[in-house]
């Protein structure tokens, strides 16, 4: 587990533990903005939400998927967010029985603040440059706006992109917002598309009705979302 | 200036500048919210984009109303959102002269991502510790909120707390969203509060309305807005 053992991870009073927790930081600032950043302006935790929006996830998959981030930082951070009320941490049932992370509602209320923060980055998005890490379930929260503008606002839609497949929970108001692989279900509708596509969607340049209608977006599935984006 | 000077302030190679002006760091993700945890992610950024929604501000007065900033922290952070297009720094024309730093449009699009950070941080709120600073405009996102889900949406509203005076300006698209001190046109409303009161309203746990029925916020001024609120 990348030179992270269970017990550094369990609750413990052991010194190499609450070294790792870093005394709660505050802007000392009687102000509803401030407190926020209080509990979620250091660096990584909001992007350990964004991992987290796609349900409960593994240590090791966490860390997979936050490309940069060191493992002290990252365990560092689970425990502050634990701290905090953001997440839980719990074992799976056999014959799983490895620990996962998870948002709890309070945590997963963070969702506005991730869009605000992806909305506004979309024309800072740019190309792709070489150094440029890229998981597919990035698009996630691009990809659902996108989804939502051209009127489709439920159901389970399934992304596949050469880097990868996730699945969308269109309105879904508890529980994951999204999920790394195909959906676990049969989707309404399943997108084909390709990175450069998907790009144009997410910084708001192309709309997803219009990539379908120019065949840049394939559309499977029966779905009232396969036909909404077929027929619109 | 408080040990800062204008020529550190201004375009300059000289390598005090260049050293106070930290390398733009980048999580390396080709992710819209990661770009703007880029851009916005750093200490204090976001707190100064709060700061500067209340219009041109000189370095003093952003200094003054950061409490706990370092002029070092805070000269650093101003040279990376200019470079990064969130500010602009201008020089008032005379009797003023003075250096002022102002949102760019972009910076103020950041907006959306201080309501959704001020609206998840009103349960965090608590109660104002010992060490908590206070200014009365920290109250401007607050109150603007109330003010819309009381049905004000336009119009200028002045508040007066024990803390100080604020404006704010509803349902303004471009320029200053609230400012400090007393309105300088005549208000549509005047609301006199006490910071207990004002607390309550921002926590989302006492509405508007009902905080002016129950003789708790007192209500001046012949405009519609000022009607609204005492005849709702």
């Amino acid at each position: 587990m990348l030179g992270f053992t269970k017990r550094e991870l369990g609750k413990s009073n052991n010194p190499s533990t609450l070294r790792r927790m870093s005394p709660r930081r505050s802007y000392d600032q009687f102000c509803s903005a401030a407190r926020a950043l209080d509990a979620v302006g250091d660096r990584w935790t909001l992007l350990i939400v964004r991992e987290l929006l796609a349900g409960p996830r593994r240590y090791t998959d966490l860390h997979a998927d936050l490309p940069g981030v060191s493992t002290d930082m990252l365990a560092s951070r689970l425990k502050d967010m634990e701290r905090d009320g953001l997440t839980t941490r719990r074992r799976l049932p056999p014959p799983g029985a490895v620990h996962v992370y998870e948002l709890t509602s309070r945590g997963r209320e963070l969702l506005p603040v991730l869009r605000a923060l992806g909305e506004w980055g979309r024309t800072e998005l740019g190309e792709r440059r070489p150094t440029d890490a890229l998981r597919a379930h990035w698009f996630a929260l691009p990809l659902l706006r996108a989804l939502e503008e051209a009127g489709i606002g439920t159901g389970v839609v399934e992304v596949r992109l050469e880097e990868g497949d996730f699945h969308l929970w269109l309105g879904a108001v508890e529980g994951p917002l999204y999920g790394c692989g195909p959906a676990p279900v049969e989707p309404d509708a399943r997108l084909a598309l390709d990175s450069v596509t998907c790009t144009a969607v997410s910084r708001g340049e192309l709309g997803l009705v219009d990539a379908v209608r120019d065949g840049r977006v394939e559309v499977g599935g029966d779905g009232s979302a396969a036909k909404a984006l077929r027929g619109a």
